[in-house]
C-alpha cells in the first residue's frame, strides 16, 4: 500500500475537532496553516541560518510583551506551556539559588507542575483556594518560607478557566523578594480581549516570567507555546554555550526547534489584529454561555459561573457521562474536586456543534 | 501589506539548505512533507482523541526498536535531541535514586548535557577521549562513583561523527549496575545503513535508553526526536498522573506535542526502507569522501577520517574561514579542540554544492 494511503487510514481513526469539547487546542486558523506551509523547513535552533525567522520570532515576541504591558520582554517560542513553565521555574530557581528550594502553587495548577518538581527537583507545595477556586493568598504566605523561589498564580486554570488574584500575588512576592511566575498558558490570549480584562500581566511588579501558549486561544500550530520574561536579564539564568553554532549561548530548552510556530502566531496576532481577535474570544464566550444556558435547562448547575471559555458541571456521574459520551465518539473530560464534566469552549465549537452535543447529551443521561 | 507577503520577506532573509554545511538537520524529504501536511492537525498530548496518530506512533517505535535489535522497546517522538537525552537522563537518575546523583559522559558530548545536568540537578562529569576522539573506558572506570546513575556513549558526536566503544561501556554499566545511554542522535540513522555497522544498539545488553532522531539523518519534518527505552518498565519512572485528559499518566516532557514528526518520520522510513536508507546514507558518505579529497588537495587534513558523514579539518584560522564564508552567505562551523572547520554532508549537500563551495572557499583562502 502507498504510505500517504496508509497514513490516511490512521489519520481517519482520530477523533475530528468538531467532536471535541474537551480540549484547550483547537484547529489552527487558515492564515496560520498557510504561515505554517511556508516555515516548514526553518530550524530556530540556528538563528544564524535562519536569521530572517529569528527576527520575525523577535518582532512576535515584542508584540506578545506590549500586549502584556511589557515593551523590553524578552523570551520565545516554545514546545508548549509545559517547557514555558519548566523554563519560568528553572530561571527562578537559577536566579534565586537556595538550597532544597521549594515553589508555592495553587492547588488548581496544571498537572505538568508535578513533572516540573520532578525535572527541576524542585519541591512543588500546592496552596488552598478558596470558594470560587481562586488560590488564598494568605495560605500562599503561609507556605512560602527561606527556601521559596517562585510563586505561581494562574490567569485561566485549566479545570475551570478561573484567576487566581495574581495582583495580591504579585505583592506578597515584591514584600518577600521571590520570583513570580504567571501560567497564562491558555488565558493569556483571552483575557487581554475581554471587556474589562482582570491585570493578569507585567503591570504587576513582581511579575517576572508569564507563560502564554499561542497554540491555544492563538489558533497558531503545534507547537507554539511562549515564555516570556520581565527582561533579558531573567533569561540569562538559562544560557548554556552552544560551541558549533552559529550563536554562542543558547537559552531554550530544546535545541533544534521548528519556525512554524512563530510564524503561525504571527500571521494569525498580526492579521486578526486587537480587533479580530476580540471577536473570537467574544463568540467563544457567547458560546460558552449558551451551552450553560442548555444545560441549566437540563438541571445542571456550573462549579462557577464560567469566567472565560472553560466550564465544568457538578455531577456524581461524570466518569460514566464522560465514557458513554466516547464510546459516541463525543469527547468532554472530567474534574476530580468536585466531580464535574469540564468543556472548553474552543473557536473550533460553534453553535450547531453544541446543539448536536446537547442532543446526544440527552440520550446519554437517560442511559448512565 | 499582506501577511503572507510580510512573512515571505522575512522568510527570503534566511539562507537556503543549499548553502548549509554545518547543521545536522536537512531538508525534509517531500513524502515528509506530504505526510507532514496529512498531520499538522493532530495533538499526540491528547491520545484519546488523535487514537489513529497514536497507534501510528507505536507503529513507529516498534519500527524503530527492531532497528535497534529489540522487539519490545517503548519510548516516543519528541521536540529533538536534547528533550530525549533529557528524558533518557531523567529516567536514569529516578530509577537509579542516588543522593547527589551524576552522571559520566564523555568530553565529546553535545553542548546539551551542560543544560541537562542544570535543569535535573545532575553533576556532568566529563571523560577524556583518545587520539581518535573516543571516549577512554578507564577513564569512564575512573570518573565512576556510588552516585553515578548514568554512563553516556555517543553514537556518531556532534563534532566529529566518531562512535565511543559502546561495546565496552555497556559492559562497564552492566558490572557496575549502571543505566547506560546512548545518544544516537545523529548516527542512529546513519550506522545501521552503513557497511558493517558497529553494534552501538540495544544488542548491548547495558543499554537502557538510546536518542535517535528522525528530523537529523531520517529526513523526518522538525520537530522529531526520539526516545526509545529497552523496555516499558523503564519509561514508567517518568510519568505523572493526567487527569483531565482522556489519557491517565503521561510520560512525555511537554503536554500537547504534534503528531507531524510521528508521521514524517515513519513516510520516509516505511516508503525508503532499508535499500533505500541505505541509499542515502552511501551517498552522503561519497560526498564527503569527496570533500575530504578537495579539502586533502587544499593541504587541509582532516582531524580523523571520517567515520561519518561528518569531518574536520584542522586550521588554526577555522574562525576567520567561518567568519569570511558567512559574509558570503555560506554556512560551516568550528570547533574548538583542536582547532578546525567542521562539516556535516547532510542529504541536501550534493556533489555540487561542494564543487560550489570549494570554489568560495578557495578565494576566501587567499584573503585569511
Amino acid at each position: 500500500m502507498d504510505v500517504l494511503k496508509e497514513l490516511e487510514e490512521f489519520r481517519k481513526k482520530d477523533i475530528p475537532y468538531t467532536r471535541v469539547l474537551s480540549s484547550m487546542c483547537t484547529l489552527p486558523h487558515p492564515i496560520a496553516v498557510e504561515a505554517h506551509k511556508m516555515f516548514l523547513n526553518t530550524n530556530l535552533g540556528d538563528p544564524g541560518i535562519f536569521r530572517g525567522t529569528f527576527e520575525l520570532e523577535k518582532k512576535l515576541i515584542k508584540m506578545i510583551g506590549e500586549m502584556l504591558h511589557n515593551d523590553i520582554a524578552s523570551g520565545y517560542i516554545c514546545s508548549g506551556g509545559t517547557e514555558a513553565n519548566i523554563q519560568g521555574i528553572r530561571a527562578a530557581r537559577n536566579f534565586m539559588k537556595k538550597k532544597n528550594p521549594n515553589i508555592v502553587v495553587p492547588k488548581t495548577a496544571h498537572f505538568s507542575f508535578e513533572k516540573i518538581g520532578d525535572i527541576l527537583r524542585v519541591e512543588v507545595r500546592r496552596a488552598k483556594v478558596d470558594e470560587e477556586y481562586k488560590v488564598e493568598v494568605a495560605e500562599v504566605e503561609n507556605l512560602v518560607d527561606d527556601s521559596t523561589v517562585a510563586i505561581v498564580g494562574i490567569a485561566g486554570t485549566t479545570e475551570l478557566g478561573q484567576i487566581d488574584p495574581i495582583v495580591e500575588l504579585s505583592k506578597l512576592a515584591e514584600e518577600k523578594g521571590i520570583w513570580m511566575h504567571v501560567d497564562a498558558a491558555f488565558g493569556g490570549l483571552v483575557i487581554p480581549f475581554m471587556d474589562d480584562p482582570y491585570p493578569f500581566d507585567f503591570v504587576n511588579k513582581g511579575v517576572k516570567s508569564i507563560t502564554i501558549d499561542p497554540h491555544k486561544m492563538g489558533m497558531a500550530t503545534i507547537p507554539a507555546g511562549g515564555i516570556i520574561f520581565r527582561d533579558q536579564s531573567y533569561l540569562k539564568t538559562l544560557e548554556v554555550e552552544t560551541p558549533y553554532l552559529t550563536s554562542k549561548t543558547q537559552y531554550t530548552l530544546t535545541g533544534t526547534r521548528p519556525g512554524t510556530g512563530v510564524a503561525s502566531a504571527y500571521a494569525v496576532l498580526k492579521s486578526l489584529g486587537y480587533e479580530g481577535m476580540k471577536k473570537v474570544v467574544k463568540t467563544c464566550l457567547k458560546n460558552t454561555r449558551a451551552l450553560v444556558d442548555e444545560m441549566k435547562a437540563l438541571n445542571f448547575e456550573p462549579v462557577i459561573e464560567p469566567v472565560m471559555n472553560v466550564v465544568a458541571f457538578k455531577t456524581e456521574k461524570a466518569d460514566k457521562i464522560k465514557e458513554e459520551l466516547y464510546k459516541r465518539e463525543w469527547v468532554i473530560s472530567t474534574i476530580r474536586n468536585p466531580r464535574a464534566i469540564r468543556f472548553v469552549i474552543m473557536p473550533h465549537v460553534s453553535e450547531e456543534t453544541i446543539k448536536s452535543f446537547i442532543e446526544v447529551f440527552r440520550k446519554v443521561l437517560v442511559e448512565v
